[in-house]
């Protein structure tokens, strides 16, 4: 009568989510109807903050997913191999599955998603991206009718209560990371997070939802937050900006055959509405036609909020199945065939901040101004900000330039004898 | 084959729903699938900005619910009646009904969820609420494992583009409302707007889904912002607010059994998620566990906003009807019985902001004081904020109180010899 789920993770998400299913007073009554038949685990005798029957947790992961009896595999376990097997396994043996992983769909969503459509099966991922936050089925559904133009996300919370922390206390990136892990915001390896890795993955799930096609991971352009200095922050301000880590995705010039998809420490204005998106939040604003601009908020991680997005999942699945149907609903499954055209980040068109420091001030703004208007580089304002010790500091805001004739500009502008350093390139939304 | 459309209604939503319909290039395939068969109007002669086949307009709306070639039907007329007739002979009828109209929902819901079950049909409302935003779906599915706590709105955008024009310019409230009304954003008769009594529509469909039950219409307290005066912005922001027309459906003392469902201005920290929601856009924050906090955020308004909610309702109905299936989808069909319990405004326990103009300063204070400490309301602040004319101001905020004994504690205030008005009661979130 009820429906059987395996769960594949007894960690944080695999905690919240046991939590929530077996805490049914005052929620869905069709909560009633789910039944945790399994729960794999890698260390049977570890303390748990959840009470299962006799029976159900296991370390035969493989057992899970074979076993005729589960209905649904609820994947919070995390990582690559064995991961992305057993998930295939599950598929094909016609269980759908419920996941938290952004890692594995974006890297081997093409494969997933093909096997699920020929097995028959659902593959729901809400909590892959932005913790709790809706934002996966809105997009499949209620904004299904839209031709979506841009997704421009604050995704990952680690980095963003670092530039948060560091525009608030004005402090540098090295002593607010140390601070983040000790307090257990960052990991103790942030490499994911700080160098944009995880935000990678998870605008490429938006981008194929939103864009209708599949994204090569490897074509998402990438850059983390160690470059941001207390400096620009400052200077950002001063400006009328706040620097922001966004993931975007976006028609390249209104095209929405040719992407751009990035990830990359941004300005953003203070009216803008990801400028006031502060501390560990997540926000994902999505622009369309003629939808306009919607913006989703709230917590982007947290056992309690990805629980919320995992069992809503479950629900879906379970409400579904009731529905006892053996047509694949249309909305639910994934229906792209083909790979979404990404443009290089050479091509991108985009306003640029950057920050020199010069060995001598006199001509220098005027040597800078040639190169960049042999470049095609049209300049919005330069400023001679201060001296750092003996270098006089030089902001140069441009107007929307081609990427790639920016950085030839920059690379003849590096040789020119008054030139120290160039401390900051940072793109502007 | 198709799934053949009866539209409703060819104003400036129906006529944004034609527009996006028939403009499916680039958009999800599913759109092909749907065929415009009927549309009704009142003025068949009008000028549209549409094109429609030759037999496809009627004047006679009867004809188009009671035909049984029509799959879904599209109420996008709004009023009250003949709406709520045709909605009921539509699912008579064993049709599906795609609606923008939070009047007839808020009021007629009972009975036209209740005919929907009887008849196996869905009722789907996803502009009745929000304008495009998705908010209606993310509570039904997204959200739905969630023990919703608090639903807060500004669902208004005529009442927000007035108080943020009041706020951002120092205006009154007539000079604003008078402006808007010359720019189309305000109606002749704001009276709907104005008044609280569109919002109340909305959080009252909204109450029902986060908390499960239905809202009787007259049980929703309604408070408009025509009381909100220039002065008391200046105040607010002073004291670190920004004045909104909130829409909150909340438990009481933290039960959920028993409700307050509210729309009245309110003073809203400056931090607030909502505080920086301006213009004519609209947000939602919804509160629950484990959630956290979660806001959509978006246009309230607008033909194409409206438009893509209802093209998304229809969209999913089609979606659905693709999985050829007998059986109700649980989490699409309304599973209300019981109406919550609602509790009166004066059990309201709440912060109030108040403004006195006393005509006599000496000792005034102290008598206030010793008022509200018999009624057991303990008071944040108490200031002398000048004079207007020969009578001084005075602003009091209150902490949490019993909303019936404040107003006794007024009643016993205005008696007093020194007052000589209290120009502005409002309440503090």
């Amino acid at each position: 009568m009820g429906v059987k789920l395996g769960i594949l993770g007894l960690g944080t998400v695999g905690t919240g989510t046991v939590q929530l299913l077996q805490d049914k007073i005052d929620r869905h009554p069709l909560l009633q109807e789910i039944e945790i038949y399994r729960v794999g685990v890698r260390s049977p005798n570890k303390p748990r903050q959840v009470e299962l029957p006799a029976g159900v947790v296991t370390t035969d992961l493989e057992a899970i997913v074979n076993d005729p009896a589960i209905d649904i595999i609820v994947e919070v376990m995390g990582g690559l191999e064995p991961t992305r097997s057993l998930i295939l396994t599950a598929i094909k043996n016609g269980k759908h599955v419920v996941t938290a992983n952004k890692a594995v769909i974006s890297r081997f969503g093409a494969e997933i998603f093909t096997a699920a459509n020929a097995a028959g099966v659902y593959v729901m991922l809400e909590a892959s991206v932005g913790g709790g936050i809706p934002v996966i089925q809105p997009l499949k559904q209620s904004l299904s009718v839209n031709q979506i133009h841009a997704i421009t996300g604050i995704v990952n919370g680690t980095t963003n209560y670092i530039l948060t922390r560091m525009q608030t206390e004005g402090s540098d990136f090295d002593d607010v990371l140390a601070d983040a892990q000790s307090l257990g915001y960052a990991e103790a390896d942030p490499t994911a997070d700080v160098d944009g890795l995880d935000a990678a993955d998870k605008i490429a799930i938006l981008a194929s939802l939103g864009f209708g096609g599949r994204i090569n991971l490897a074509d998402v352009y990438c850059e983390g937050i160690r470059q941001v200095s207390k400096t620009d922050i400052a200077y950002a301000t001063k400006l009328g900006f706040v620097i922001k880590l966004l993931a975007i995705a976006k028609g390249q010039n209104h095209d929405r055959s040719q992407l751009s998809v990035r990830v990359h420490p941004t300005l953003v204005p203070q009216s803008h509405p990801l400028a006031t998106i502060n501390g560990v939040y997540n926000a994902i604003l999505v622009e369309g036609e003629p939808i306009g601009q919607v913006m989703f908020f709230g917590p982007g991680a947290g056992a309690g909020a990805t629980a919320s997005a995992v069992c809503s999942d479950i629900l879906n699945l379970v409400a579904t199945l009731k529905t006892d149907t053996s047509k694949a609903h249309p909305l639910l499954a994934c229906s792209h065939q083909h790979y979404c055209q990404i443009s290089p980040i050479s091509e991108l068109v985009s306003r640029f901040y950057t920050r020199f420091l010069t060995k001598d001030q006199s001509g220098v703004i005027g040597k800078l101004g040639t190169i960049f208007g042999k470049y095609d580089v049209s300049l919005e304002s330069v400023v001679q900000t201060g001296f750092q010790e003996q270098l006089a500091e030089i902001v140069v805001v441009t107007h929307d330039v081609k990427e790639g004739d920016f950085r030839k500009a920059l690379a003849e502008i590096k040789n020119l004898a008054a030139i120290d350093s160039i401390p900051s390139i940072l793109r502007v939304l």
